[in-house]
């Protein structure tokens, strides 16, 4: 049996528990790799709280177990980088600064494999890693990267090799998740459900990334690579989060039997693909609306195997730890055998106000007669039919309703919405929302 | 790059797919597994009309095209098989007869891959197969042959092995699924259901197997051999299908908030497999409750990472192909490093009575006072809390009604059963029916 000597950076949530489970479970692990796969050193800066957190005798911790600067800690990273006894590198350092980055480099340079949940650090800034992983022939192993427990990279990358993707649906971030099911059931205000969020422990003190979309678009992002073949940066998404939308969205949301979810999308349409990331009024009949608080989905609609769907849990220690050590096993029985990516493809990244959907538009105005008219008249204009307006919430001297469209870009939406402040000025009293509804 | 020439057994629904999605992506296919896929040839009695119906080149063929007597494609696989030219075969003559088993046993034993997506073969007599398969390290792909296109089988062997499954519950049989939800949701009784999913396409004329739980235990089998390392005979398996489900059933459902699917449920208890087939009340709370008509579901609750839940097409032409085609790439480019089953455990198949459940029980009894009385006492002997008992619905002189359960064994309640029957003869006017409560 072939050896696979592993080392972990940091032993917090994610890296305690893959520590856990590979001393858990060394037999069945080594049945199923048909390898030898041995846990050999853990670099943490405060081993004896991890230690006792996920029960991981002292002796696996660079330093014996005393607690260690930062400079200590990169020097036993380097030193471990170098070490001739050591085949593969799990990192859960975090986030995507140089120290990270170089130290991913690194560890594939020096000919090692490297398993990563790194999702910021691979979606902006992994093309140097990958690079070089491939001119050394080492494997690049990111499962839990994505979705935590759901095996989607797999599911792409080996299991639906018989098959062309034509798009990618899926709600990829717990936290937005959990906010927005928390607002619909328990009919609460967007910073209510926050708040609560963080109180529970599902929203972090700082929860900018998981409510702005950033954390969901890293994923789509390494989703497309592998789906489609190109790489995208996060400018190019077209990026909109959770943080503006208010029980009012919701309710307009049930009136359509629909439930705003934020959402992952993209498509191929031509051999471009469309791709962007924002609420969604994603109607009942769809799988992915009934799927409420912290759990992860994606659907998938293929040319020969139509609609797939996986669901689980996006998070959690050993959540993500079971994907961390199912790609060590995948790497130490496929080895060389495996492929980092997809092939590079020739596509274009299409503007995704061309993308056609139908929409729903939110307006605030002014109460008064002619207003519903000359709104509807100017989609109308647009070529773009009408298909409901919902009822309006008369409020004082204002108005608030949505009118849902038939397909149309988006393009063409904001033109509609420009001529009304262009020939009405004041009849709109704030920007109105817009959200695609997805069948 | 390696090569993987390709000869199909059968040009039918799923043979016919096969070839056509080699022939239309063959670029795709070669990129992603790494090596020369090639379609070689086809073994069919009727090329002309398969042909026809695929779009496959007549060339293809065995036989230059004209129809084959049964001895003529006999003779052509007998010489495929021994052809060096050919490195894979695809199976889709089907059955579990002398001659298809024979057949695949030859293909592996000359040191050919097979796929196939022929349960009733792999589960009732698979073990020749997989043995032999072993002996010359040649490699079966079986992705198809467990829910069509959702690919249940890499997930358990390839993508979830950093985890251990606590238990396995889905809904597997397309048509059995389909009919219940025409009873749930169009309010028909069985048999009107099963016609009506005859005559659009989604039972066979013998519906036999699908409806009695077969095809579904068939499935079952393939996935306890996998997940658990155990091989089990239906004779070992507890077995139930649809054909007694009324609508009065569907109705004692819908009162504690659950649906009738027939479910595929397999349980590790100590390390003791229970498994069983049969109708159960699926709790609306959990997902499986959701999934209506031909399309099939898998549910796993892991140790480390929970629940995991895969929805997809069942069955279908280009589905049940596109997973034989994933199965192709997966062998052309893993080859040898592949284990074709897990390896094998020592553990006991228990008794499906002992297995713990809280159940729902329909009675039929004459309409007399004490009747309610006589049996939920005899229930309480035996030590079962009682959850709730129905609205009976009085009919004449004849009463009706359910008795939900706290979890208990099924041999307690048949024990129950036992009692009043012997106690008070002729108060039950049918043979109770006993449900296991899925949450």
């Amino acid at each position: 049996m072939e050896r696979m000597n592993i080392a972990i950076l940091g032993c917090g949530t994610v890296g305690g528990g893959v520590a856990r489970i590979i001393l858990d479970m060394n037999n069945e692990l080594n049945n199923r790799a048909n390898a030898t796969i041995q846990l050999k050193k853990i670099v943490e800066l405060s081993p004896k709280t991890a230690a006792k957190r996920f029960d991981i005798p002292m002796e696996y911790f660079c330093g014996n177990g005393n607690d260690l600067s930062k400079n200590e800690a990169s020097a036993y990273i380097t030193k471990l980088i170098a070490d001739p006894d050591i085949d593969l590198i799990v990192e859960t350092i975090g986030g995507k600064g140089d120290f990270v980055h170089q130290t991913c480099i690194d560890i594939v340079k020096a000919g090692k494999h490297l398993v990563t949940a790194n999702k910021a650090l691979l979606a902006e800034r992994g093309s140097d890693i990958f690079n070089m992983a491939d001119k050394k022939e080492v494997k690049i192993g990111f499962e839990a990267a994505v979705c935590g427990a759901i095996p989607i990279i797999k599911t792409i990358k080996e299991n639906l090799t018989g098959d062309k993707i034509l798009s990618i649906s899926g709600i990829m971030n717990g936290t937005s998740n959990y906010i927005l099911s928390q607002m619909q059931n328990e009919n609460l205000e967007f910073d209510t459900a926050l708040k609560l969020a963080q109180e529970s422990g599902y929203a972090e003190a700082d929860p900018t990334l998981d409510i702005n979309g950033g954390d969901a678009g890293h994923k789509l992002i390494l989703l497309i690579k592998l789906a489609y073949g190109i790489d995208v940066s996060m400018d190019d998404l077209s990026m909109i989060g959770i943080q503006d939308i208010k029980k009012e969205d919701i309710e307009f949301a049930k009136e359509i039997d629909a439930k705003i979810k934020l959402i992952c999308y993209a498509k191929k349409v031509n051999g471009d693909i469309y791709a962007t990331v924002r609420p969604m009024m994603v109607k009942n009949s769809n799988f992915l609306s009934n799927v409420n608080g912290a759990t992860n989905a994606v659907r998938l609609n293929n040319k020969y195997s139509g609609i797939h769907i996986l669901v689980g849990k996006g998070a959690g220690s050993s959540e993500t730890a079971m994907s961390i050590v199912s790609d060590i096993v995948f790497i130490a029985r496929y080895g060389k055998k495996i492929s980092n990516t997809a092939q590079k493809q020739e596509r274009n990244f299409a503007d995704a106000r061309q993308f056609v959907f139908p929409y729903i538009i939110t307006f605030h105005t002014a109460d008064m007669p002619g207003t519903t008219g000359f709104i509807t008249t100017a989609i109308g204009k647009q070529n773009i039919n009408i298909d409901t307006v919902s009822h309006n919430r008369h409020n004082d001297d204002k108005a608030l309703f949505s009118v849902a469209t038939m397909p149309s870009t988006l393009e063409k939406i904001e033109s509609a919405i420009e001529e009304i402040k262009r020939e009405r000025p004041g009849m709109l009293l704030s920007e109105p929302k817009i959200m695609p509804i997805l069948y």
